[in-house]
């Protein structure tokens, strides 16, 4: 007898992660003597604690694989971390009761490093409640911060945006900078690794390309230094074009988007490393200056999402069914790098248990050895990732993207639970 | 025998005022018993004053026409407005001095309101100092505040980018909402006129989709009204996104990102209305947030221009280039709107006397009755300009923009002018 199956969104959405989704909800179509229907979660694990899971069956063919041309998630995301099965039972005891009234047989979320930890303690229902299920993580995170995995999906098309938007910001400075800005700066994400930052890089191919300096979490922010490197820059080509990853840090290990300034009553300043960088750039240097901070619309990019990363996305997605229907648990498909030029990659397999919280900075022979900028052996990583233009469909100039019905699957537990 | 033509760039650039470039050294070639060669300015008007000129007959066919895929300005843009004939005299006689030397009988000026003015001005010199000359302006702006024209080459490119952006992050959000961030507020430009932030209203196309509130320079900033709308939505589509332009004012005038926040010396917070506005909402309704800067990104964004700016923006350099040989001066072609479903226009022509330094706000038809969205005017009037997809070709992932040899032609004047 098919079992239905779970599958939700967690942490951050992408550009790519509803392409996962499309994956999961066709490879699952396929298999219908495993798998029954697809229950998604509003909202990711707390549409299964509060039973308010949604019935992608209703949705047609041609919506689910819309899916694959829009970001964000579909489903809705949550940012909420199961506690340990000790600290609260309560909780593991709500899942079996859903689980159980809704037949799910398969659990595949869809996630970062917290949501592999989630989906790792889900996995261990199965021995703790002696409930008979298939624990898959699916990666997704546009930090590219999991371990094992060549990469993440969501991240090639962020560093497809950055890498771009940085090409072309450089390009209008350039042509300004004689009588005006002389100097730009883009923030971007990246609170631990400076993967995203690095991706900026990609745009720099010859001598005085912007960007000219890179900023990165893992290098601690020298002001002298950074104002050096700003200012030959600006000597030597006319401007400089700055990339700067949120994270970034003083030596004392404080990010710097909290230290400096506070407003009229005192309070800390609201986020924003770039305009802090600007205020640098222009009482030391006296250059005028631009800033960008791209925010959510440097992860939500589909509109210039990598092709390679969708591909990725849906392999992985795919791939997660695959091993779940295969009577695997508590493990998360990955993708393996067989070759960097030409690029080729498959899929491969890791276990939960060495992937949940463990952050994978960038390593130290892909930045520069003065620390501002990334090296060829970052970039062989790097290129392979953003290769390929994969274009939503427009009506009327802008991207038709989905919003699915979301109808709800009927209550069956007849109890609320408080999350 | 043919005479020499002179074009330059000037002001803010955009995604697409390559293409008008493109358009005028193309056709100026088709007239070769009219128009010698086209010298470029470097840096604007500065390249006539110093002397400072590109020979542009030294770039293949295939380079000047991949300008038409190069966002930025190719020869340098410059911020430098000439003051009257009275007051710096000077400088018109080194026009001319310059003009004489390389037999330059054709002017082209490609920018805004200012620079229309400076255009005004150099026409002027045929009559003032007897010096034959065919001075047309080309229009260029992001703000899309010149009279006359129906819209301005490189707004139609911001528009599509702000309102492709604005829908893409309100995706975003709407996935986050339940256990995150529920409002996001993206800053774009518009210092003096709202068209930009307008342009984000076309991503609304039905009841609570992103942006649910607008904020335009020409309607006065209501912080309660403002907040009231912002929660009214989060309440009833679970989240907001606001499309809001830097040059927002209080009641008094002011502008809202000048007002508000001093750093802990006392000094006025670095630009940013989006922080300030997420201030607010932090403070007053408690909602998490997010918040984007475009900054140069929106306006360099060739990588998703509008294919609809791109033509108009190639027919206003091919019409001035006509213009100039059939030998008019001191006007400007124009886009003139001749239905708008189907969208369909033509080239007229103004004089520059109407356009030098008046801007073109919106008409208040344009702002809904509460000011905070567009109407279906509004939406009429833009919809054509963002339409289709004028990709530039990738290599490697990265869109291939062109830097021109740009190779000095040889001074003639004997003598240097200090600017």
């Amino acid at each position: 007898m098919p079992r239905n199956a779970f599958y939700a969104q967690s942490g951050g959405v992408t550009a790519v992660i509803n392409v996962s989704a499309a994956a999961v909800i066709e490879t699952a179509r396929q298999y219908p003597d495993k798998i029954g229907k697809v229950y998604a979660g509003r909202n990711g694990i707390i549409g299964a604690l509060t039973e308010d899971l949604i019935d992608t069956s209703l949705e047609t063919h041609a919506h689910i694989a819309a899916l694959k041309h829009t970001p964000s998630g579909a489903f809705g995301s949550c940012r909420y971390q199961l506690k340990s099965f000790d600290k609260h039972q309560l909780e593991y005891e709500r899942l079996v009761e859903v689980f159980k009234a809704h037949d799910i047989g398969y659990f595949f979320y869809n996630g970062g490093g917290d949501s592999a930890d989630t989906c790792l303690k889900v996995s261990h229902l199965c021995d703790q409640m002696g409930y008979p299920l298939q624990a898959i993580h699916i990666p997704k995170t546009v930090d590219n911060d999991l371990p094992f995995t060549d990469c993440c999906p969501g991240f090639g098309s962020v560093a497809k945006y950055v890498a771009i938007s940085i090409r072309e910001a450089g390009f209008d400075v350039a042509s300004m900078a004689k009588t005006s800005t002389k100097v730009f700066i883009m923030e971007v994400m990246g609170r631990h690794a400076g993967w995203i930052a690095a991706a900026g890089g990609l745009a720099a191919e010859k001598d005085g390309d912007a960007p000219q300096v890179i900023l990165f979490p893992e290098v601690a922010f020298d002001e002298d230094a950074f104002l050096a490197k700003v200012d030959e820059a600006v000597k030597k080509y006319g401007f400089c074009a700055v990339v700067a990853s949120e994270g970034l840090r003083n030596k004392d290990g404080q990010f710097l988007s909290e230290t400096g300034t506070k407003d009229v009553f005192g309070h800390a300043q609201l986020g924003g490393l770039a305009p802090i960088l600007a205020k640098l750039v222009k009482d030391r240097l006296k250059y005028k200056y631009h800033w960008a901070v791209s925010d959510y619309l440097q992860r939500a990019a589909r509109h210039i999402a990598s092709g390679t990363d969708v591909e990725h996305a849906y392999a992985v997605g795919k791939a997660a069914v695959e091993m779940a229907v295969a009577g695997k648990c508590g493990v998360m498909p990955i993708i393996q790098r067989d070759s960097d030029v030409p690029y080729s990659w498959s899929i491969g397999e890791a276990s939960l248990e060495q992937i949940a919280n463990v952050e994978k900075k960038m390593p130290r022979d892909f930045i520069s050895k003065d620390g501002f900028h990334i090296t060829e052996a970052c970039r062989r990583y790097l290129s392979p990732l953003i290769q390929g233009e994969n274009y939503p469909p427009y009506v009327d100039g802008l991207p038709q993207y989905i919003t699915l019905q979301n109808k709800p699957v009927t209550k069956l537990t007849g109890r609320d639970f408080k999350v």
